[in-house]
């Protein structure tokens, strides 16, 4: 039985960090085999190429060299990692992945979107999530969080407009996407956050079990 | 009046080294402002995705992120480094550039070559070389002349079938775009093989000044 492939989605500060420890804990009650991962990165290669994303250069960075590192990296992680891991049954949770790609390259910095798409079938084709939760929260919350933060890197330091984007954008993939992409409120408290999460990987849990 | 373009093409062993230092020289004696360069690389991120892509690595490298981490170096590279340089009216000299994609990701490792044709497009578009000077010797002569060398990088350890396969990659592509991709008879000697390379450069020099 094929594991499930969840991904987590959303702006600076909307809480991904504490929404994937919870996951990681209700799987772990679940007695269910799982792999923890992130985009862009998740094995050694492409944990390389994020370095070299992320790292602040006095090189102005190309935007479609920029996109081209993303979708390498995760030719690497799916081929490596994600399928090899969801084809002996255990499931994989990713910080971050496709759609992140579509809000911030695509939406937020006006990319070519159909470059994306070509991108998207190409490199993921039929190993998207099963389900992606967007942690939605407004701009200003999220960037208040962050700043109560110790480091920012390259994408922290983005104007305000951009951070509007980005919520805008993901918010544009789960109305295209509905049935995989789901929306979480995150603005609430931290037990109504979870709330909303368990409801999304109970659902999940029950897809995968009527597959037994 | 912009600069041109020249990229120099061939297999391993095929003297692309001793050609460019040629070129080289006949552009300083010609007074003409050149800028030397290479692929991948040529910017210090587009260096250090060649890093990525040339050292050898336990983890298997998946083809379509090798062919993706090559067209964002390229991207790279174009938008800061080549498109500015011709811009201002100075030469470049590139060892390898889009061919050696199409030859080595797509020829002789079965790349998809629709895929190619769209990132070239995207990435290149009309900024392909004025002229691709191809260096060509029999895939024998070549691979002795590599055995004579101290180091081998992941990429000349390739099987003799790959060789030939990317000797022929190199002549299709010539022969598909015969104004652009010139074939050089890499196995005469040294003097003939500059005598050929030297007809070439004339030839550009001379469609150059007409533009004055």
């Amino acid at each position: 039985m094929k594991g499930k492939f969840i991904s987590l989605e959303g702006g600076e500060g909307s809480g991904k960090t504490t929404a994937i420890l919870f996951i990681q804990q209700w799987l772990d009650k679940q007695n269910i085999n799982y792999l923890m991962t992130r985009e862009p990165g998740g094995t050694p290669l492409a944990e390389e190429i994020r370095q070299l994303i992320l790292t602040p250069r006095e090189e102005r960075v190309n935007d479609v060299a920029e996109l081209l590192l993303v979708f390498a990296a995760r030719a690497q992680h799916l081929a490596q990692k994600i399928q090899p891991a969801l084809a002996r049954g255990t499931w994989v949770v990713s910080d971050r992945f496709l759609d992140s790609s579509y809000v911030y390259q695509g939406h937020a910095r006006g990319g070519d979107i159909a470059m994306l798409d070509h991108l998207a079938d190409w490199v993921v084709g039929e190993s998207k999530p099963d389900a992606t939760l967007v942690l939605d929260v407004p701009v200003e919350l999220g960037l208040q969080r962050v700043a109560e933060r110790k480091h920012a890197d390259r994408l922290d330091k983005e104007s305000n407009d951009f951070h509007q984007k980005v919520r805008q954008g993901f918010l544009d993939r789960a109305a295209t996407e509905p049935e995989r992409v789901k929306v979480i409120d995150a603005s609430l408290s931290l037990e109504e956050v979870q709330q909303q999460i368990e409801a999304q990987l109970v659902a999940l849990q029950q897809s995968w079990t009527r597959e037994e």
